[in-house]
């Protein structure tokens, strides 16, 4: 099975290089009839494309996506669903010096090492642009999701470098260039991202991701956990360093008789379980957190070798996103979207035909 | 693809319930002309097996596995290998009560809402029983690759609930039944399990795995990504809630100027990456940390519901580990041979014919 | 993904050699409520088994199928439903003089070349015992198909050697021991098959195999196409060297205007496409046929080569069908369930919200 | 798995429509360093390509390739190569009455009742169009088995209609239109088409593909047999009904004591088997065969159905190929490059170690 295919049926073949002519990807195996336009995919792109704030990579994309296939007269068929973004802004000649030499932290050496050759320009396939495609497919996959299930998958930063962010509203992450939930915070945030630029360095990040709506019974044991799918498909995104699904870390502390969440009749009393047991959803919101780490390109000065083996000094211009976690909320809600999606389709491959007598316990919602 | 199978082309396919005849795996793509007998197997079961010490479920069951195909005069023939470990120890009555309602915190509840029935009896398919065959078939690809490579894979257990356990050496960790790095820590460990116990409740752990001797250039741009795969493998194990590879969410505070490790043709300075750079492996330790909550079988009451969705009260006797994290070790351990089992054989499908001028940038190993 | 399981959800993992312990396969993908008992596979399993006429090998072997998983209280559980044969008559010093020679038109000498070393016993993996996993698998498949939607898969001889058996009825297929549906051709094929075997020579034969009640829909454009699934199953079957859909080679000289089946409200008029077109089902029967080569096991002397590649002349005694093809009627229906049923829970996965203003255009069912 | 994607390790995911703004693939696992170029592809599409004489179809298409990614500096960098053809000549009014009737024998009817809707332009993904990113995906597979082994795939036209087309030689296949091997019969199947096209009706074909100088031990037991994998390939090609391997359907009437291949230290004797035994590959020549039923697009007037199921007359005008078979053969041999490809690297991902004290057997090449 390729190593750039998502999903199980509900599929998505990736392709592409930062500073190629083009990126794109191969969604299949979805419902036909789905009501779908370039502007439904064009709306989550552009929540995460370059170039918005001061705060993140200048490189100027449109990313302005082609649907090739797939969809006739506003509706999808069922047939696989091609699209298309073409690279426009692709300043190669930022990474010349970095053709021969290996920033530390960074995919150059890797990719090297692997393959005997590698295209340099932009981190080639190694970039974060290809988080692109991912995003476009996962439009599809949110909207289906919710004209079938009524769910919701929205993301915020929970933390940015040292300055973590209390929770305030949904309503307040898309008013900044950082998706914080905490309009107050955001001046802070510019503070803290305009100190660490001058000092050219890079910082981390954590991300939320929450879906509400799930329907109960998604997964299966063992292989095709849910949370297994989940942590895959998150720490495939650029930077990630840690996947937590409800209480994570935290877990290690708690006691069974706090993590365990009590069920009534009226609903679940809490949610450590971030919406999945045993691999499968309960109902509940389905909650993660992702850990992004600093970007590793950057203008401090750092020892490094080149491909003689030899010491060098490496400092990275160009142009790059100080903290790739500024950009990453857009790009997790689409991966979760995507799991969702296989995943309800997996399911009622085989259970379609089961029916209960009682509904499902209400989840605690909770944001 | 089947949900009950792990990996690409070294494939494990997973079957069996807690308490019915048997559970078992078929392990395909090994390589042919690897030595195998059952010992070679059973010494990893007999450290995942229950019973072993108070502080586990007393249930008594040998775990001996049956080599059923695959090998022929003791080598493996490339075919199949079927593996088949007969249940004994089945008090099903101990779960009688079980049958109607669902534990707080356990799959009983996503099992049925996904099924419609399913098998009570020792937790069924759910129970971490079903991680016995991964373990056998973890042996098989954890032989192949200190063979071939010189791989080893350790782990030990780094905090059992409130205490956290300094790493002393690795010698330690295999004369307590805790996988516990520092002798001086099992007193404690024993006590607060017993106070644990006569509390009725359960706690949770955090258990650290390490694969030394690692070849550059395991794993894949995106979807196959080897660290991506990892923490798939190590979500998909029973009661895991968090997956960090290298500094993990410590990377959420790092600059890049302390993230990024280091290379000087001696070897890396540091690793915070553990190991993977662009889901490809670097050559360094592949460091892995998972958080495991507390068991949900607790004797403490709990509000719950019925099958009628009722209010009820559960209380859970019968035999649990009330750390399901204190067996844990071997188990992730088995995880991660799999993954770069798989990850080596792909490896050579696409990449056998790179050669490059230079050898890898020696990794930094600490211990 | 591995190349010992069959199916894309509702999937099939085969393991064992001819000699070892035993042979089995995990069925993963089937939906839960499946009313599944031993029984009810073994009664396919006895169709295929040896030693049932002096006309096929004399091996005795009861093929006595153990349900390991995936049932509970006599239905399926949704999990993977582990099957088990234990070999019982395996005299393997049958086969001794066969370890270093290869017999000509046998899989001997390629898994020597493949793999290095293989297991002899019987012709080891390469054995068409190794069917009887998929026949026991096929039953599950063939039951559910039957009770969700009617459909009853049936075969039976068309040719054995230079016999062609007219078909006259389905009722005289289960009464003689060669599948054939015309009882008058009976001792025809007796007399054919006692000459051949004194004659020390083996011959070929021609199976049909039809599905009847197939729902509309089945298959996918390209790579999923149910007839590529199902050519695909069907050259998997041992001696298989050819495989028609519908009106197959025949339409190599026919029309258009005579190969399109006409359509009318009332039904199709013709069915030379076999129930397929553009790789999805009409709804009309599906028509195979399958070729089968002569068994390579002789006892005419024929040339060959040692693993020294020196010449050495082979003649095998031992016991073998004189021709797989007797045999291969409830093998080729277990394969073509296999098929028919993965496709039918891929189909509900995609387009179970499907619904048309016209029920489709009846079949023309001809037997 | 998608549906629309070919291949284990070596994958090629297709998109497209006839009609849409463009086809194409996404193909992954290809090594890194093979050297190639647009041009390398744009030979085996221009094969293939429509328009090119009076007995195809009269549709103009470039069918110019653009490689979007996987390739740096003219060699391939081992990640996904996407590849473009944008459609060109889209007449879509010539189909406007199709839209809501069936024509007799073609796709139109499965694919409405499978997915309620379909993009019925030229046939929509149902066309042979869709072959096109295939043969561009078997360009690369056909040279880097030419590079790294010696592989030479070639087909050719077997018979027209009633016209069987004796092989004469190679070198007059590619200077006719039909691929016939025999440059004294091109005359006749001239006049054969010419009539054919003025009677208003189509006719089927016979094509046969072989490959010379393939490695031993190609493919794998069962699932991954590599006949199973060429008939499954062979079977998606549009309008295949019928797949032969060596012997194929001659097989039946063979004795075994003619069938099986002899072997001599010189060399095989025959060829029967074409060139795979036990589904691994022999060292012979593989040789395929496949058949084609008549396009079902035709002048002449049939009977059918629209979609309220009312009977109607249709009778199809527009652009189409009288005989499918006559532009197969690009085809044939792309999709046997694509099994062999994706066959190499899954063999040398688990049998890179195996080392032989002899050769193989020489293999008996008659063309």
């Amino acid at each position: 099975m390729s190593t750039s295919t998502f999903g199980r049926i509900f599929t998505v073949a990736n392709f592409g290089e930062s500073h190629g002519p083009a990126i794109g990807c191969v969604v299949d195996g979805c419902p036909p009839g789905l009501a779908l336009t370039e502007a439904d995919i064009q709306a989550d792109l552009d929540r995460r494309k370059p170039g918005t704030s001061r705060h993140v990579t200048q490189r100027r994309e449109e990313d302005r996506v082609e649907i090739l296939s797939g969809v006739y007269e506003g509706r999808t068929t069922g047939t696989p669903i091609g699209l298309l973004i073409r690279n426009q802004d692709q300043r190669s000649k930022d990474y010349a010096d970095l053709v021969d030499t290996f920033r530390p932290g960074h995919a150059d050496y890797t990719y090297w090492r692997k393959y005997g050759l590698r295209d340099p320009r932009g981190g080639g396939r190694s970039s974060a642009r290809l988080t692109a495609p991912l995003v476009a497919a996962g439009a599809i996959a949110r909207k289906w999701l919710y004209e079938q299930h009524g769910t919701v998958i929205r993301g915020h930063l929970q933390q940015l470098g040292d300055l973590a962010i209390a929770f305030e509203s949904w309503e307040a992450v898309p008013s900044n260039p950082f998706f914080a939930p905490n309009a107050g915070m955001v001046q802070a945030l510019e503070d803290y991202m305009d100190a660490l630029r001058r000092a050219g360095d890079s910082c981390g990040a954590r991300v939320r991701v929450c879906a509400q709506g799930v329907p109960v019974g998604l997964g299966a044991p063992l292989a095709g956990k849910l949370d297994a799918d989940i942590a895959g498909a998150m720490m495939a995104i650029n930077a990630v360093k840690g996947v937590e699904i409800g209480s994570g870390f935290a877990a290690v502390t708690q006691r069974g008789s706090v993590h365990g969440d009590e069920m009534t009749p009226e609903g679940f009393l809490s949610n450590h379980a971030g919406g999945i047991l045993g691999g499968i959803s309960t109902g509940q919101d389905i909650e993660v957190s992702i850990a992004l780490k600093p970007t590793s390109s950057i203008r401090l000065p750092r020892q490094s070798v080149n491909r003689a083996l030899e010491p060098v000094t490496v400092a990275t211009e160009g142009r790059h996103d100080p903290c790739v976690g500024i950009r990453a909320t857009p790009i997790a809600e689409a991966m979760l979207a995507l799991v969702l999606m296989d995943h309800a389709l997996l399911h009622r491959a085989q259970n379609a035909d089961v029916v209960l007598p009682v509904g499902p316990v209400p989840g605690s919602r909770v944001a």
